[in-house]
């Protein structure tokens, strides 16, 4: 007999919302990813185009920390279609001692909402402007406004554009995030005119061809690429990578597979073995960050199992001391 | 608001017992592997050598079949000494449409003893032959004990021998399964003696060292590997590969890197390229099996997803049919 723990989404959404411990938390996953003897095997991902299904499987074991996740993330595009969402999923705890089962994190998806948000948020703080105040999100689905609301957390953000395929979609979400976050955020109808004259731009969509031109790019903006988890998604034009002072990888083994740097090496511009920074070098002071106001960096955020790690141990850890979730024996 | 349903360890042994239903459901999966696009990612695998600790995920999608496992199978070698089981986990049944996860199989290992114990029982009834009497299993834990019992759901199995390095556990074990299955089981001293004679033998341990030797293989006899799961993992000598008439693995792409041919293909015996036939493809009549009563037959087995997913599959049918289980809103 042994017992685990069972917490479902309306729990984990009281114990782990998005703010500034959600941040704290995600940016210690990267300094852990940088500095320790970190495991983290590659993604498993089963693909069943016939419903266009997708799910990836991610770990990761950080020395110190007590347990590690394995989370389930399922992606089925024709869902909405059938009235239920996109994204669904859940975590497993184990002990990184014993490989008991300690809880089972049924959040369908919402803790990776706030891990992949936080991430936005760590990158931010280490790579945009002290002074960024003027954000573009692209896209107009759950990350754009979470990836928003995680900005405002590291940076004096005092305005917002989005932009998203379906004008009307935009809207709809500039009018929720408007009186949620209480700075004006508007839609914009073409994606140059969201980011001229934005200090942060984040892109949020699974688009497979490229959103942000590498010549819109202006002096001093930092993009953070948050869409591409798979070979075949792309926003940011390949030129822009080449062209940005600095690029950062959340993990480099997985944005050379999965991410926008993929793009810039199949078309040529960026040698496949070229070294670039991982966030957690610079959250941990090992690599520079942003060098000048003027600078153009690019973080390409794939997500990673030590985010999944740091953020499902936090929940536990607040759910022992909150005695909240079912207790099931096994 | 989604329910999934909840099957403890003891709900799941009662309603998926090893038994010719079990074999078939195997044999069906095997089956589909090699006639069917069946998704069948590479395991993912996660190491925590302080701990000796292992974890695969395994996960396999057959089309046809509404719903796939994803399997979390950790073993933690030191948890004996504190009074732990070394392997445990859990199945994660989700729906091939949606994506959406039907049930929590909370078997702590135990469906995973019944599909790998069917696997070896498929191996025989296409390889071994038919008039198999004499078996020799190699190990004295659990699957030494099921492998034994799923032989003689397709062979006429009068006797059994039983070699473990610890004699003391394989008397054990030999008198546990004697007054379980019976028939006469012995311990041996010796692994040559132990084979001397059997018709069928069953290598079930973790070693790293070979112990089935290629100059003790008599004709007639067929040998299923079923303990090397991994890149260190080796029970059968390179040679006897090279000298069997037949060599089936369970995944061809798995054993290459995993099973006992993997240690073949590193000793230059076998080249690492070779084509060998699949078990699924001697079940579907694609492939030939034992041809001659004189053939020496191999069968080398690393565990699949597709096991997985059939016997997860099998159990949440009965247990639906049985109204087993606990009904989780999440």
């Amino acid at each position: 007999m042994s017992a685990m723990s069972i917490l479902t989404e309306a729990e984990l959404r009281a114990l782990v919302p998005l703010d500034h411990d959600a941040v704290a938390c995600v940016e210690e996953a990267f300094r852990a990813l940088a500095t320790k003897a970190v495991a983290m095997p590659p993604i498993l991902r089963l693909d069943i185009p016939q419903y266009r299904g997708e799910v990836d499987v991610k770990t990761a074991y950080v020395p110190g920390i007590d347990s590690f996740a394995i989370k389930i993330s399922p992606g089925f595009f024709d869902n909405p279609a059938l009235g239920l969402p996109s994204v669904n999923g859940l975590m497993v705890l184990l002990s990184s001692k014993t490989g008991l089962v300690e809880a089972l994190l049924l959040d369908n998806g919402y803790l990776t909402d706030v891990r992949t948000a936080a991430a936005g948020a760590v990158a931010a703080k280490h790579l945009a402007r002290a002074d960024a105040r003027v954000a573009a999100v692209f896209g107009a689905g759950v990350q754009a406004g979470l990836q928003l609301e995680a900005l405002m957390l590291v940076r004096p953000i005092e305005e917002a554009r989005i932009w998203a395929r379906d004008f009307a979609r935009a809207g709809a979400k500039a009018e929720e995030l408007s009186a949620r976050l209480a700075i004006p955020v508007r839609a914009v109808e073409a994606p140059r005119a969201a980011m001229a004259g934005a200090d942060v731009v984040v892109t949020t969509t699974p688009s497979e061809t490229p959103l942000v031109m590498a010549d819109w790019l202006e002096p001093g903006q930092h993009v953070t690429a948050m869409g591409s988890d798979a070979e075949h998604k792309n926003e940011i034009e390949p030129a822009a990578i080449a062209r940005a002072d600095i690029y950062v990888a959340d993990a480099l083994s997985q944005t050379r597979r999965l991410g926008e740097l993929h793009h810039a090496i199949a078309a040529g511009l960026v040698g496949a073995d070229r070294h670039f920074p991982e966030l957690g070098a610079i959250v941990a002071g090992t690599a520079a960050g942003r060098g000048t106001s003027s600078a153009i960096t690019i973080a390409d955020l794939t997500g990673t199992g030590v985010q999944d790690t740091a953020i499902a141990t936090l929940a536990r850890k607040r759910a022992t001391a909150a005695g909240a979730g079912t207790v099931f024996e096994t």
